[in-house]
């Protein structure tokens, strides 16, 4: 079976971002929107960073999504060779909590955005919503999704104050 | 002459926002793309803020920019209420630096993203960036634009040399 | 049996911040205060949170307590839809350790107060606490119950030199 | 003239927070609440600022707002001593911007809640409106006030939108 | 046996500080300087803390040290009723990892003092080696001890390189 | 005439933190206490900061002050030749406004205490007023001077209320 | 068999230290610079930590790296006595997760560099590559074997891509 | 007249960080460095950037310094594609005072360290002078110009005394 072209990319600078990054991944399988993911790491493998961004448009890619810890550059580097949105996730693997990852993802110098999520998996699924949230500018049946997801989304937090005693539970929500 | 219609809105959370937010506003006129802004605060004005996240798309808007310092909702509250992109700025206006902006308005729980740019007005420059680089993924003549300002910037940075006492300079870049 | 009809209402983001404002719940049984609990996300059900600040005066609520983490906006977004006194709990649910949803939750702009706790279970129990203390303003028996309270407190602190060992310990406190 | 009987006092830990401070005397009188003013130490006048904390409730007053720099105890002092509800502004008077002033505010143990506010001149305000709140509980037309107060607020923000260019104003909030 | 009179006072704000305290008490066993203990908590039992202070001088104490974690004022407060030298430990009992407890410790105004340590046992540790500097200024035997501790814990130190393998381990030390 | 025995020793890392620690200086002059100032830096004058510290016992000296900013190791440094007291003020002299002082200083390890001050002038007048307790607890004249010293400080914040508008001030402290 | 005449030093503030600076005596190992390791505390080994730096050059060392938790003054005192390179690794061993450490360490005034590393065991190996590398600027047989150390860590980290589900894996690198 | 070859490249992101770099430059000046100067930015010129480092080695330089501001990458970039020493100085040109630009240049993973020295101009000179301390590693000439540097800078700091009254000032340094 032949693979279906890749719209968003999800690069992390580490095999140890690997589980906060499938976090990314999953969003996308549920909005059914092709994606490919590789490690690459901004200091480590500079070349192969820099030629996976100048090259990622014409290969399809929409979006490109990327996760890393520490002064995490890969974002960033990215984000210098194309002009494809980068979407930044800052990860806590060092003993700074994320703090670190989050500075060097976020303070980009004018004229290299970076759009910078939270610190960690939930950055990570955010980041695969914002990506899907991109491709819906110009796609009226994700569009649509993305509305059935918000929706379900509420419903899902509603029916968790059954986790309330009943009598102390506010019921006319 | 008749407005063109918008297609990125910026909004504030203060009048006293006004300044940096002009530096995103600026990028915008130079790539051509029409905007709206509005100040509108998240906790002042709460139902206009809500009415207009909500009724943003169906007016056109394809992608919305918030600028707020202190406890900065009002990019958490727009993404609320629309399933369209919403880019952050984080202001700092406060004794904290903007460290309290940027915390409220990056770390987004899973479900609603903002994409957060650094702090005051290269943020806001960037956010505005990042507006076209959404826009570009639908339309290729702004993907070209991109590119060629991606390559004015770097002619910018290397012109600026010049600056360098020539005897120390370094010449083959 | 009748439920009495809540003078506080406790909120939370999230059912995992159930066991935190518990301590709430537990603090306002001691004192006989009726209140009512809900999970509401200021993010992923605006409508609702929004619609149960707006009501709350009405349905006879007299003070909010809302905990939340991360970007912790939900206390903010209650509050600029109510002018009942809301009082924020920051929870420290992220890698940030709380300081996320305190700056989130204090840093709150001119004209839409936010009374902020300690982080935390701590935050949480004291939330309850001052919402009595707000409730005894017109309550002298309440007031009386909190004097006695704070007593019994004293006291079983000074009880606690119990485990001193005897041979320093402090015997004329 | 007599004096009207205060209920509500405003404590600050030195004469250079004044300044600061008057913001929220001037929020109480706008909501016509007679207040009292007075600088006390926590820790260079402790017998009378724990004096003042004891004997004000019998004294009339209802709420207590405390503000105070650096290592900020005045609000922690004055709620040791009373059952009073007590507000506390972090006031960014030292190197570290209130930071200091703001962690030594909020984070009370569990049994003596201070309820802490914005750091600085802003959360002065925020004090008073919290006191006034607080007041509003048993006092419907203070409540009515409040009301009139927060709608005032919200067309004062969209009054600002003035000062946007009408070319790209949004006119319909 | 009669209780040697305590020269230093060791006070802690909780009972769960009791094991991060206990370090101060090992220190003074070992020099053999008599002290006492208690659980006396700033906010929770003001005048106890206040009359322990007050009386410390005249009942024979020389030195105070006060552990406490949060919104950290026992120290301070016990600064505010004695002109006996008090040293502050921070404890790192909250999510902030004790830097609410230090800046709540050192952060104090002009005027009354507190010598802070570093945060946990071993700024314990440290609070009572300084206790015993503070009275070996008027004590040689004391001042000889503490000379010997320190040659004792040098010796420590350089006795610890065994731990290093002997084919890298640096042998004139 | 001659110069009387200095008891303390005033040290500092750089001439650019004279302004800061004459505020200690001044102090130990309405106390009377003979002391005496040097500049010398840890890292760039170690042997004379290291005999300075070593001899100032025998010298006569009975208390170490050392101010210090950046990585400040001053007071660390005097500490470990010498088991006099030493009491550090971190100095804001860097773009991190003295928390990168602050923390250099208190967090000695265990064996090595620092008694550390508030950070820049007030830390300094405290530094010297903790010599001051420090000398006191083995001179009643000393002792007695600041109880007075005490008095006259909350006499002095008492006064000070004079500046608040008579119609709110509170009468009666 | 005789030892080879160290090159680099290794030195830590304690014993605790170990396990984490032996990261750096691995790199060391696997290039094949003979090196030496000790425990030396600035503040409680003074004399010992300042003779070594002292002699270290004249001992035919060339690079020293120091580790040190909390207030980590160990590669500052040593650098402050010789003019060899010093390299720090500031060590999470405080409950502030080593950015103590960090600020003891980096921020070195003017005169005295000490060229610092990440926090925690990533550093640690870090340094011993950075002593290699400055090394190597006088060693052309190390400076060929950095360029295949990093080309192998560039083959190892794409090696790593193989822990990616194939379906979506990145082929072309 | 011929331009020596340069030793040592300084680099910087921007040309508003020439100020704080030529501190830089001035110390290799006094000690007769060669070096060469240019603005390259990480991400607004990433070929040029990297072209820049992966060629130093081959054009003579041994010591690369790159300083930058907000996310400061540069170093790291270089550092991916050399493996000659690469110094980073963190600036302060961002709202959060240099915190954002220190983490992002020092906390590098394992593999590609960075030298990391203090924020600002302080740093650009230690900075200079670490890039003359590894070249004294093979140059025993720079190795004495250094001790006679450090010598000299001793002296100016005894010097700087005179500044004291001497009626304080210690005499006998």
């Amino acid at each position: 079976m032949e693979r279906k072209k890749a719209l968003v990319g999800i690069l992390m600078g580490s095999d140890s971002d690997l589980s906060v990054m499938e976090a990314a991944a999953e969003v996308l399988r549920e909005f059914g929107v092709p994606f490919e993911m590789a490690i690459l790491s901004a200091h480590r493998t500079p070349e192969q960073a820099a030629r996976y961004a100048a090259e990622a448009a014409e290969r399809g890619i929409k979006v490109l999504i990327a996760g890393a810890g520490w002064a995490a550059h890969l974002a960033g580097v990215l984000a210098s060779k194309t002009t494809l949105p980068v979407i930044g996730v800052p990860i806590d693997s060092s003993p700074l909590n994320g703090m670190d990852a989050l500075l060097s993802t976020v303070q980009m110098p004018p004229g290299i955005p970076v759009a910078t999520m939270a610190i960690g998996k939930g950055g990570a699924r955010n980041a695969a919503l914002f990506a899907v949230q991109i491709l819906a500018v110009a796609d009226e049946n994700l569009a649509a999704r993305l509305k059935a997801y918000k929706a379900d989304m509420a419903a899902g937090v509603l029916k968790k104050n059954e986790k309330i005693d009943p009598a102390v539970r506010v019921l006319e929500l």
